[in-house]
C-alpha cells in the first residue's frame, strides 16, 4: 500500500480567507477532505499536515523516511523561496517529491518565479489551484506505481 | 464538447531517441497516442502538434481561437527560455494554457529555470515525464468544466 | 477600545547588553515598559511578544486577526531581510502594519537596507531608537481612528 | 529653544492635487499648518521650506547650520533616489536629519526602495502619509533634549 | 485653441555647435523657429523653453498645468537618465507628454538607452533629428483632438 | 517615387481584438488602410507585411534592398527584445529604418524596454498608437527627401 | 565515405556584400565552391545550405543525422546568441558539429561574445574569415578518421 | 575549565546515511562521541546540540552566553547560506565562534560557497570531514588559553 | 595669455570644517587665494567658482567657451556620480578639462569610486588634497603651451 | 620565411598526465614535434615555448615583434580569463595573433567561457584538441602570403 | 614518511610587520620554525616556501608530485582571488589540498570572501591565524594515514 | 634626503612604439630621463623601474621600505586591473604611493576605468601623459616635505 505524505508551508492554513482572488476560496480543510477522498479511492494512505515553522517542515520530511512514506507532496510556501533546509531534507530522505503551488508563481512579484527547493524534487506544478494537490498525488501514484 | 490543442515545440518530435536519461523513452507519438485515448475517455477533442519553427507555433496558437478551441497545452521546448512572441500569442487569444516540461527545469543549467512563456499561462508542470501532459489534460478539463 | 500587537524578532530579547553603540542601551524590558505606559494613557490594550523563531512570529501575525487585534507593530531583526513567511503572513492578515527597526538599517552592512517584509506593511519607522516604537504607536492610533 | 528646518524636495508642493491615491489629499500647505501647530506646542521653532531646485535645498541644508538650527526634517521627494549633493550636504553640517516619506516607497517601483540620502541621516520614516511629518517632530524634538 | 509647452533640458542651447555629427547643424533657435510655424499652421498655441536647470524644467512642468497648457513635447538632454524628479513632475501633472531625442539613444553608449521620464509619458520619439519636434507636435495635436 | 516597406512581427495581425486597453481599437487593416491613404498622397510606395515568423521578416528586410525600396519601418513586436537576425539584417541592407511600436514599451514589463533592434535603425517611435505609423512615414520621407 | 553537413544561419548570404569591412569581400557562393572543391579533394561528400529560419536550421540538423551526415559545421550567425533550440538539436543529434564565425566575436558588442550553441559543439573557430570554414572541415575529417 | 558549545543545524542529524559520498559515512553520534572523547584529554567541557530548528540555535547560542560557555562551534548546515539571524545571534554575545563544514562549500553548487554567519565568526574550517570539529576545538582551545 | 576656469561643486564651500579627517582643513578661499598666487606666476588668468546647482555649472561650462576660456579644472563634488548634464557640457565645449577630488574617491564608498563626468575630461587627479588643483593648473598649462 | 612563435601558457607544460579526460593524451612535445613538422613542410620557422609565468609570457610576446616573427599561436591557459597584461602585450606589438585552447571552453565551468586576451588576438580556436594548433599555423600561414 | 609542501603566496613573506591587527604579530619564520617542530613530532617532512611570484608558485606545486609530497598547504595570498593558474595546477597534480588563510576573509573586503582557488583543493581554514597552517598540517597527515 | 622609487607595470617598457595615439610618443626611456633631471632639480633621489613580471613588481615594492625609500609612484599598467598582489604590498609596506596612468582610463573600455591598486595609495593621477609622472613626484615631494 503506498503511503504519501502532503506538507504544507507558512500561511496555508489561511486558505479561504487570505487573498482569495489569489489562492482561491477553499479552505486547507476542504484540500485535505477531497485529497483524502481521492487517496482512498487509489487505495493510497495519506498523511496531511501544515505548519508555520521551516524546522517542524524539516522534521516531517526526515521522519517521512523512518516512517516509511513513499512519496512527498510539498507545498513549501514562501519557503520556496529561501530554505535550503527544506531542499537538503528533501536530498537527504531521497523520496519522491513534488512541489505544488496553488497561484502561477511565474506570473506574480519577480521573487516568487524561483524556487530553491525545486530542484531537490522531480518535479513542479503550479497555477492549477487545489487540483494542484490531485494531480501531484496521482503522478506520485503512477509514478510509485511503475518503480 | 471541449477542445484543447497540444503543441509541442522544437526538438521534441525526436522524443525516445534523444537522450532519453533526460527526457524518458516514449516516443511524442507514444505519449500522442496516450493522450488521445485519455482524451476520448474524458469526451475531449484533442488536436496534437510539433514544430521546430516558432512561427507556427505561434500561428497555431492564434488559430485556437478562431478554430473554436477552449483551451491549450504547450511544450514549448527551447523557446520556453526566450520566446516571448510565444507568450505574447498566449496572452493575445486568451485561452487558458498549462506549459508543460517533460524534465525538471529547475535541476538543470540555470538557464532552464527561467520561462518567459509561464507568466502567459495559468499555470506549468514539469518534471513529470509525460504524465505531465496527461495532468494538463485533467486539469484543463476540470477547469473548463467549472467554468 | 483599540489593541494593538507588538512583535519583535530574533536577538532583540538582548537589547541593552547587545552592541549597545548600535542598538542603544535599553533592554526591551525597558522598552515594554514604556510602550505600555504610553498605550495605557492612549487606551490601547498592548500585547508585547518576542521570539527568536520565525514560526512562532507567522502564528503570532495570525493570531492577531482571530484574537481581535487591530494593527501590528512589528521588528523583525534579521527575519526582515529573508523572512517571506512573515511577509506573507502580513499580507494575509490585513492588519495595517508598522516595520520598526531601533538602528538605522541604511547606514550599516548593505544588505540591511533591503526589507522584504516592508512591502506588507503600510510604513516603515528606523534609526529613532526606542522612540520608534513609541512613534509606531502613535501613528498606528492616529490611523485607526481616522479609519 | 529648540529649531527645527523642514525641507521638501521637487513636486511636494502639488500635494493634495497629485496622485491624492499615493500621497493623500492633504496639500503641504496643511501640511505646514498642522506641523506649525504641533511645533508651537512643544515650543520648537518651525521653519518650513519647499523647492523643485537640489541646488536650493543644498544651500538651505548648508544654511541650517549657521543659522543655528538645531535639526532637519527631510522629505527629499524624487531627489532621494540620486541626489548625493543632499547625501553629502547633511552630512557635512553634521545635524541630526530624519528622512520622511509620504508614501511606503518600500511598496511603489523597485527604484524608490533605495534612498541615497538616508545613510547620512540618523533615521527614516516611510508610508504614514503627512503623520510622518509629525512623527519625524516628536523623535527629533525627544532625541535633541535628551543630547 | 491648443497649447503646448515644449521643454528643452541641458546643452540643447548649443544645438548646431555643438558635435553637430550626433545632434545636426540646426540651432535650436531653428527648431524653435520651425516649430513654431507648424503650430500656427495647426493653430497651436506653443511655448518653446530651454533650461540648464533641473528645478527650471520641473517648475515650468508644474506650471504648464495651471497656466492652461494641454500637452508636453520634452527632450530632457542628460536628465533624461536620472532625473526622477521630471519624471514625478509629469505624472503629477498629468498633461500628455512625449519624450523627444535628437539621436537615436539607443545606438550609442550604453547608459543613453535607459530613459527614467519616459515611463511618465505616453510615448517617445528618437533619431529622427528636429524631425522628432514636428512629429510630437503632430501627434499631441491629432491625440487631443481626438479626445 | 519613393518606396517603403512596412514590416510587422508577430501578433499584430490580432490588433482590435488582443488586449485593446494596451494596443488600441484599430485592427492592422485599419492601419494599412490609412497608412495607404496617406502614402499615396505623399506620392510613396507602399508595401505593407505581416508575418509572425522571423525568417520571414529576415527575407523581407534583406528583399527590400534589391526590390529597389528607399527604407524601412518596421514593429518588430515581441522580436524586439531578442531577435538579433532582424537587427543584422537591417545594418545589413544599410536601409534606413524606423522601429515602430504601438504602445510606450517603457511603462510595460521591464524586458519590453530593451530593443536589440533599434541599434541598428536611425530612430525609434513608442507609444503613439496607429500614429506612430504616420509618423515614421513622414520622417521617412523627409529624410529621403533630404538625401 | 564521410559526410558532412555545412549550415549557416541568417544573413549570411548576403555575404560579399554586407558589412564586408567586418565579414570579408567572399560571398557565400564562393565559400562553398572553395569548400566543395576542398572537400572533394579531401573524399568528403559536402552538403552547404544556408537559411534565415530557425526552425529550417534545427529541421536540417535533426535531419543531418537521419540523412547519414557524420559531422556538422554551423556558422549560427545571429542565432549563435539566442537560439537553445539549436543547441538542443544539435545535442539531440549526437553528431560532431563545429561552430564558425567568420569575424571575432570577441572584439565586437558585447552580446556577441557569447554563444548558446557552443556549449553543445566539441569546438569553435572565429576571427578567421572563410578560412575557419576549411579549418573546421579538415578538424572534422581528423577527428572522424580517427574515431 | 574551558566550556564549549557544538551546535549542529538542519539535517546534520541524518549524517552517515545522508548522501555519504558528500558528507562521510561517521554518524552525528560518531562524531559527538570522538569530540567528547577528545574534549575529555584537553579538560574542556563539551555541549553537544543539533537541531533542524533556526529558532531553537538562535536560543542555544544566546544561551551559550549565560551559561559560561567559553566559546562556539557551529555547523549552520544550510543555514549557512540564509540566517541573518544565526549570524546576530554570533554577534550579540561576543563568544568567539568557529564555523565548520565537512564538505568543501566552494567545490559545490554555487550558493553554498557563500556564508552570511562566517563575518561573525573568527574563523572558518570547511571540506575536511569530522575532522574540521576536531580542529576547530584544537583552535578554540589554543585561543582561549591565550586570552 | 592662458585663462582658465576653475569650477566647485555642491559643499566645497564648506571645505576645512566640512569632514577635515577627509578633505582636510583648508577653506575653499585658502585653495583660491594659493591657486590663484600660482596662476599669476605662471601667468595666467583665473577664474574660480563654486556653486551647489548643477545648472549653474553647467552654465558656467557653457560660458567658458564664450568667455574664451582656455581649459576648465573642475571639482564636480557628488555631482561627479550622477550628473551626465554636467559631462555633456563639458563634452559639448570641447574645452581640455581635468577632474579634481580632493580625497581618494577609490578608497571610500563604493559609489564614489565612479565619475560619470571623467569620460568627458582629458583626465583626473584624486586623493592629493588641494595639491590636486595646484597639480591641474600645472599639467592645462603645460597642454596648452604645447598645443 | 614566415616565422611563427607558439606561446604556452601555465599548466600546459603537464599535458598528457593533467586531466586527459579533458585535455586529451598527447604531451606537450609530442605538439610540438608535429607542429614543427608541419611547419617544416610549410617552410616556416617555429618557435616553441611554454611557461607557467606571466611576465615570461609578456617578455615573450614583446621580443616576437623585435625578433621579427610575423605571427603569434597563443594558448595563454588560465591567464586566459584574467591577463590583461598579456592582451595588451599583444596589441601592442600587433603582430597576428591567434588564441587556441585544447578543450570547448564554453562547455565547462562559466568562468572560462570568458578570454581577456582574445579581444586582442584576429581569432580563437577552442575544443579541437592539438589538432588546434595546427589550424591555428594553417590559418596563419595563409593569412600572412595573403598580405 | 608524509613528506608535506606549504607555499606561501605573496607579501607572506612581510608578516609580523604588515597589518599586525589584520595578520597577527608572528612573521613567516615564527610560523615555519613552529611548523617545522610540528612536523619533527609527527613524522612529516616539511617544505616551507614562499614566494611573491604567480608563476613560481604554480612551477611548486607541479614540482610537489614529481618531487614525491603527499599534499600540499597553500596559502595563496591575494592570488587566491584571481590566480585561475595556481587553481588549475592544484587540480593537474591531483595531490591533496588545504587553503589556508590568516584572516577571516569573510569579514573583511568583498572581493576576499571569493577563493577561485579554493574549488580545486580539499577543503580551507582561515581566520584562525598561525593555528591555522597547524591544523592544516593535522588534517592533512590524519587523511594521509586513512588513505 | 627623500627618496622616491618609480615603478611601470607591464608593456609601459614598449611606450612610444606601442599605440602612441592612445599613450603618447614619448619613450619610457625619455620619460626617465625627464622625471631624473626634475627629482635632481627638486633634491631628490629617483629610483626608476619597469617589469613585466607581478612578482618582481611586488617584490620592488616590499623592498622599498626596507632599502629606505619615502614614497612611490607606480603605473600598475594592466596589473592595475586585477594584481590584489600589487594592492596588498603597498597597503604592507605603508609608503604613501601614487598611481599613474598615461592615458585616461575613464573612456576607454570599461574594465580599465576599474582599479584595485588605487584604494591602497593616496592617490591616482590619470590622462595627463608623461606630466602624471612629473604630477606625481611634485605632489609626493609636497606631502613628504609637510610631514
Amino acid at each position: 500500500m503506498i503511503r504519501i505524505r502532503v506538507i504544507n508551508g507558512p500561511n496555508l492554513n489561511l486558505l479561504g480567507t487570505r487573498e482569495p482572488e489569489i489562492y482561491g476560496s477553499l479552505s486547507l480543510q476542504d484540500i485535505q477532505r477531497r485529497l483524502e477522498e481521492e487517496a482512498k479511492e487509489q487505495g493510497i494512505v495519506l498523511d496531511f499536515y501544515q505548519s508555520n515553522h521551516e524546522g517542524d517542515i524539516v522534521d516531517k520530511i526526515q521522519d517521512a523516511l523512518s516512517a516509511g512514506f513513499d512519496g512527498i507532496i510539498i507545498n513549501p510556501g514562501a519557503f520556496t523561496h529561501y530554505s535550503y533546509a527544506i531542499r537538503d531534507a528533501i536530498s537527504a530522505v531521497k523520496l519522491p517529491a513534488i512541489e505544488v503551488h496553488l497561484s502561477n508563481i511565474h506570473a506574480r512579484e519577480e521573487f516568487r518565479s524561483k524556487s530553491v527547493v525545486a530542484p531537490a524534487c522531480i518535479g513542479q506544478i503550479c497555477g492549477l489551484g487545489a487540483d494542484g494537490y490531485s494531480l501531484a498525488l496521482l503522478a506520485l501514484h503512477k509514478k510509485l506505481r511503475r518503480s
